[in-house]
C-alpha cells in the first residue's frame, strides 16, 4: 500500500473544497502515521508498525463505562461552512480527532474548550479512526472530524467497521451523524447550477475501488445524462485514471458539454474555471487539476451562461418565461 | 399541470429532511400561488393566471440599480441544521423569500431583521423566485431560500433561467450559491453510513423529467453498485412511478438488499426504518412513504449491524481490523 494511496484513500471528502492537497501536503508514509498514533496515543491502541494497519484493543481491553463517538462533518472545511449542529457537537467533545488540516480549521473556541485534541497528518485514517472509538471506549465523547460530509467517501463507515472488529456496537457508544456540506454541492455553487437534476458522484481514486469498476460507472453515467461530480480527478500515481475518464466521457458527451473545474475551493490556492470536455485531457498536467479539485461534469442540457454553467431543471418546458 | 405536480416540482429539494409534506400541508392550486404572488407583489410581477406562470417584468421596468440575489440553502430545514454562511447571508438580506413553511422555520432573529418577508404555499416557485428576482432588479438585497441545498433539485438553476429571461445578468446582481447540506446526506446520517462510496441521486417526480428516462437511470444505477438516492419516491399521482422503480431495483439487486426510509426527517412525524429491497413494493400505499420520505438504497456491499447501514468503502480488503 503506498502512501500515495494511502492518501488518497484517507481524504476522498478531505482532500477537496477546503480541503489539503495529497501531492502538496503529505510528507508521511503509513508508518510515520503509525509512530504518531503510537507516541500518542492514550487509550492502547496498537500497530504491527507494518504497512497494513491493524486494530488492536478490543472492547474487553476497556474497564471504563463507554464514552459517546460522533463522526462530525465539518462541510468545506473553513469555520463559516459548518452548520450549528456540528459546533455544538465539537463543543459537547471532550476530545476531537482529525487530521491535522481540519483541526487547524477548528474555531479557537472549539480548540480551548476541548480537553484534548488528537490530530495525525493525512494518512493512516484507520489507526485515526481506531484512536478516536478506544477513546470512546475508554469513558471519553469524542468527536472524530472530517471535512465534507461523513457520507460521502468519508469515515461514517470505516468508523463502525472498527467499532463492530472491536466486539463493541453503534449503540453503546451511541454512535452519531452530523452531517456537513458534501464538496460537490461546496463546489457546485461556486459555479452557479451545474448539478440540479439526477446526479452521480464518483471518485477516481482506485485503492478501494478497482479501475473496470470504476470505468464501467463512468459509462453508465456519461450514457445516462447524470451530471456527474469526480472526485479524485488525479495524483501522480493515477496520470492514467484521469486519462482514462476523460476519453470515456467523451465517447458519450459532446466536446463542448461545459464542465466546471474546482481546485483548492475555499483556500488561498482556489481556481475556478469552466472549460469544454474537450479541454479536459490537455488539463491533466496543469496544477489545476490535482487531489484538491473536483470536476463538475455537465449534462446535455448544460449551458455557460454569464461565466455561471446552468442545467436546466426542465421549467421552461412548462413554464413562459 | 396538477396542482400535485406542481408540489413535486416545487418542493424536490424542499419536501425532505424538515421539509413539508405536498399530501398533508399543500392545500394550494398554481392558482391560488398566482393570487398571493399578485397581491403580494410590490415589484411588479404578473401572471397571466393560467396554469402557466408567466414571467412579467424585464430588466427595463426597473429604473434603481440592481441589488443582489443570493439562493441560500438551508440544510435539513431546522436552524441548527444550517451553515454560518447561510445564515449571515440570510441576517445580510433585506428581504427573505421562500416557501412558508420553511420562513416559519426560520429563527426568530432573521425573520425580524428582515425589512420584508414574502413567502407563499407549496406550489408556485417559478412566481416566487421571479418575485425574489423582481425584488432584487428593484434595488433589494434579496435572499431567496430553499431547504437542502440550492443545487440538488432546487431553485439556484431556476434563478438563472430567470434572470436571463429578464434580460439580466447573473453579475449584474452579483448572484451568489450559499451551499446547505442535501436531504440525502441529512437522511444517510440518521441511518449511519449507507452512501459512503459512488453514489447516484434520482428523483421519480416525471413532471420535469420523462419516466422513460427516470427508468433507464433507475436500471443503469441499479447494475452498477452505485448507492441510491431516491427523491420523490411517492405521491398519490405517481404511485406506478414507485412500483417501477421498485420493479426495476429488484430486477438488478438481491431483495435482501437493505433500503434506508427515511420519512419527514427532523419532523414530528419523523420515522426512520431499515427494511429490506423486497418489502419495498409493499410499502408504497403505507404512510411511511410519501413526498417527505426519501430511500437510501444499498449496493451489493451494503450490510445492517446495530440497526446501522453500512456500505463498505473497501478499507477490509486492504487493513487488518
Amino acid at each position: 500500500m503506498s502512501t500515495d494511496d494511502t492518501t488518497d484513500a484517507s481524504t476522498e471528502s478531505e482532500s477537496r473544497c477546503g480541503g489539503a492537497t495529497a501531492d502538496s501536503e503529505s510528507k508521511c508514509g503509513g508508518a510515520t502515521a503509525e509512530t504518531s498514533a503510537n507516541a500518542e496515543s492514550k487509550c492502547g491502541a496498537t500497530s504491527d508498525g507494518s504497512d497494513e494497519e491493524e486494530v488492536g484493543a478490543t472492547v474487553e481491553d476497556f474497564d471504563a463505562d463507554p464514552g459517546r463517538l460522533v463522526a462530525v462533518g465539518l462541510g468545506p472545511g473553513q469555520p463559516e461552512g459548518m452548520t450549528a449542529k456540528a459546533r455544538s457537537a465539537l463543543a459537547d467533545a471532550e476530545h476531537i480527532v482529525g487530521y491535522t488540516t481540519y483541526v487547524e480549521l477548528l474555531p479557537d473556541e472549539i480548540v480551548e474548550g476541548a480537553e484534548d485534541i488528537y490530530d495525525t497528518p493525512m494518512c493512516g485514517e484507520v489507526s485515526r479512526t481506531e484512536e478516536a472509538i478506544d477513546r470512546a471506549l475508554a469513558g471519553n465523547s469524542v468527536a472524530i472530524i472530517g471535512s465534507g460530509d461523513p457520507n460521502v467517501y468519508a469515515l461514517a463507515g470505516l468508523a463502525l467497521e472498527i467499532v463492530e472488529s472491536k466486539g463493541a456496537t453503534a449503540s453503546m457508544l451511541d454512535f452519531d451523524v452530523v452531517p456537513g456540506v458534501p464538496a460537490a454541492q461546496s463546489c457546485a455553487a461556486r459555479v452557479g447550477a451545474p448539478l440540479v437534476n439526477d446526479t452521480v458522484s464518483i471518485s477516481l481514486s482506485d485503492h478501494l475501488t478497482d479501475m473496470p469498476t470504476i470505468e464501467s460507472r463512468l459509462h453508465a453515467a456519461a450514457k445516462e445524462g447524470f451530471t456527474i461530480s469526480v472526485y479524485n480527478p488525479w495524483s501522480r500515481k493515477r496520470r492514467d485514471n484521469y486519462a482514462k475518464c476523460c476519453e470515456i466521457l467523451l465517447e458519450h458527451r459532446d466536446p463542448e458539454t461545459p464542465v466546471g473545474v474546482v481546485h483548492a475551493a475555499g483556500r488561498e490556492d482556489e481556481r475556478i474555471e469552466i472549460v469544454e470536455l474537450g479541454d479536459l485531457p490537455d488539463l491533466g498536467e496543469t496544477d489545476l487539476v490535482d487531489m484538491t479539485t473536483t470536476l463538475l461534469v455537465g449534462n446535455e442540457d448544460t449551458y455557460v451562461w454569464d461565466d455561471r454553467m446552468v442545467t436546466p431543471r426542465g421549467y421552461e418546458t412548462k413554464y413562459d418565461y
